[in-house]
């Protein structure tokens, strides 16, 4: 297991546009929860995305919006419109806020007859959740999942006490996914290579700091060519910028994160 | 009476996750005072809490998520999601911007069917009202009254003028629960120690300070073990960001208070 | 004409609470036009009003509360709300937003059957040309008219060329009102005393401006006992945080003053 | 073709007052794409334009309003009030977030038939797209494209690769139009001058950056009398802001942009 300690960010070409970075499908929110994808949205626009679009419950529009004009809003529950952005898009995530009753089944469901093998697809919260009952066959295309050590557990059946490199490593590689493990010393199963991040502080415990971890991955996700190179990334700088944040301040509230975003990328840029 | 000049913050392991600083449930803000709550929620998530979920009027949604996307949203008046949310969090908060109507005394009498022995219960603004009105038989878990010198007349039956510490304290023990006397000195009774805070400013007499204050001290108790210094530290540091800022500022309005809170914190970590 | 180049704003005394700050309501706001009242609202808050409610559309609620949570809201057009909070106040500006159509008549119509002796009423914008045109009997309490020149135009019936200090002050003393004619060089005709103040930028020439003064204006009145010292003192400060913002800021937008207004009253503190 | 590489804003006199800098409509923001007439609008709030009015789909009114309250707004699909204002102002930016669909046509469509000859239209995103397939005559007063490449393409039916400096400015003169050619290094092409930008960067290839310039170029044509002074400033001002950002930011949010308009404008004060 390497230790997952420092990371670069490619630099921008001058002949590029929005285009060139990543077309995103938030999937997410729901009438309770709506902030969870607010700030995997946000999260995501700051880490440098394009184009994006947050599938969501109508009751969170104008306060998206309000706190991210960047993004562009759908009803999560208008399939028609839902299918349209699920083929054009390049990456989607689906999980942070989106509740486990059936409206998230369906959402799953829905999302799984239609996505296609060349976009990649990172599963987080909720959705980790829904897909642990059931048990859905796992689509062709790349696939990352963000649990914590409970959702884990639910995922690939190994209790919490028990998860080590190495049956974790062996689960990743049965569900033939990446996995990020959120944990003090998050761990990344990639096929081959595993890591774990020597950063991270509790002043990061807080609600909505895992939404907007997958918020950033799904961004490096669709701007960087190597995934491996982009889910490290993403997960090191989180956490770079929590510790940074940390020394002043006892908890950092993951909207202060995600302001940071930006900056922290600059001073690692190769 | 000991002085409060001043207060230590325990210091967090590492080997901790969101949900060891508590589950908070706030019921508060009607159709026309929802300010009041969003404060009070967003006071809770920058002292620290990992889980809030607030429960209040369907029109303050929006609004309160285009704040503090931290935070889960629920109805107030859905009793039977309201019931599952009482039954599985630590601490719960009720009364800033509650209203003194039938909606209210309802709120509070279907919370008190509901409260359990192990959880805390923080009563502020109108809830203390409809408390001193209704005179219900107090649960048997932990209760904090946080009154104003008007609303502790209304409750204890002591007329401002008469409200000396001895009496103070009586009229507490008899409530068995800790208040939190706001005034010019605002004064402490726990069970066996009271406190007279050294520190304040009327550049805090502003609508919605006492909101924030009850959002850390709800925070507060439901992150640190100890009730009484949960307590003090929250209503010192309140009133020490509040010098502070008063340093600069003829008025401090409380969303002020509430950014510095996560660096107050921080200097004050022992 | 005196020239108003200095002022200072009257210490706050420990022993005090927000009920002694004053008790506002701000009437205006229609479906179009909510971010006048915002603004206003705003304003109020950061001069030191404690308890402010903000009669308006429906429409404005959630975007009023996320931008100013301090501030109560009720419907502008629910007359049975509307007259309990008119007889609880000490100072009622109407305008800002408010709209030309008979739904700002009714507004004003109705507010001068409720207003009492004892109170102050600040008429702003729209309720400026609506007064000019209904010429209704002037209630018996204190009021303060803040047109600009067109709109003082229509009140006093001069037209801005011959808008003279003498012909100004005769007007206001037959309107037996408190005159802020907002120009280059903004006069304030008061019973007694005229000023002309002796700051203000061509940065300041932006929409929401007036709303902001009016804001400033009904705090300070509500705040200070002596009305010239409010009056003179919130168009004083008014100018003073624009023309200082204006040393790097081509244009000086409303929200950037209000942000301003303790620090600046802060400094200017006896 | 000149090289733009500098620009100088002109100062304001004194003695003028808000509706001196031009009334503005802003007509765009679907259900869907509300974010981007969000961020035109504010951009032209904070490059001076004195009285603007976003004429919107209803659902996007309140976040507009939470994000900037300086603007005005009305119902898109309300034509009678439509009418009103496009015949009470100065300039009309038609496009950002506007949808290709039949409402966007109607209302170009219905904007067609009642601009006058004195109004100065700004033609942006989707606006261009219709623009491009319904192929109306053009109405009689001064008009500016904003395409971004493959915009111009479909507009000037030359392709990208074909999209020579001459060719470009021979379709600009057809179109008897003022065209921005949005690329690295944006083109200008007036009636008699082309110029190219020498300033931008790749850190401004994100969602929102065109609804800012388009939000910048509407304020500067309404305020500023010489058109192509003003087209060719706000574009300048845009990327000089992008680039004096990008040293410490790896991506720049377009709202990170519009804060920084009004010192941006002061700097380079003549």
């Amino acid at each position: 297991m390497k230790t997952l300690s420092t990371t670069t960010i490619p630099r921008r070409n001058d002949e590029t546009h929005k285009g060139d970075y990543g077309r995103i499908l938030l999937i997410g929110g729901n009438a309770n929860m709506g902030g969870a994808i607010m700030m995997a949205a946000t999260a995501c626009v700051y880490s440098g995305s394009g184009l994006i679009t947050v599938a969501t419950h109508p009751n969170n529009h104008a306060a998206l919006h309000s706190r991210c004009p960047e993004a562009m809003v759908i009803d999560m529950n208008d399939t028609k419109t839902l299918t349209q952005h699920i083929e054009s898009v390049d990456c989607i995530l689906i999980g942070p806020g989106l509740g486990c009753d059936f409206k998230g089944n369906n959402a799953i469901t829905f999302l799984l007859q239609n996505i296609q093998e060349h976009q990649t697809l990172i599963i987080d919260g909720d959705a980790i959740t829904i897909f642990s009952k059931l048990k859905p066959q796992l689509p062709n295309c790349r696939i990352i999942f963000t649990p914590h050590q409970m959702e884990w557990q639910r995922l690939s059946g190994i209790e919490i006490a028990d998860q080590t490199p190495e049956r974790n490593l062996e689960a990743a590689r049965e569900l033939n996914a990446t996995i990020v493990l959120k944990q003090h010393g998050t761990e990344l199963y990639f096929e081959e290579n595993t890591y774990k991040l020597s950063i991270g502080t509790p002043a990061m415990a807080t609600g909505g700091m895992g939404d907007t971890l997958a918020g950033m991955i799904t961004s490096f996700v669709g701007q960087f060519d190597n995934l491996e190179d982009a889910v490290t990334s993403a997960t090191y700088i989180h956490s770079y910028i929590g510790e940074e944040l940390s020394k002043t301040m006892y908890v950092v509230p993951p909207t202060s994160i995600i302001n940071e975003i930006p900056r922290a990328m600059k001073q690692l840029e190769e």
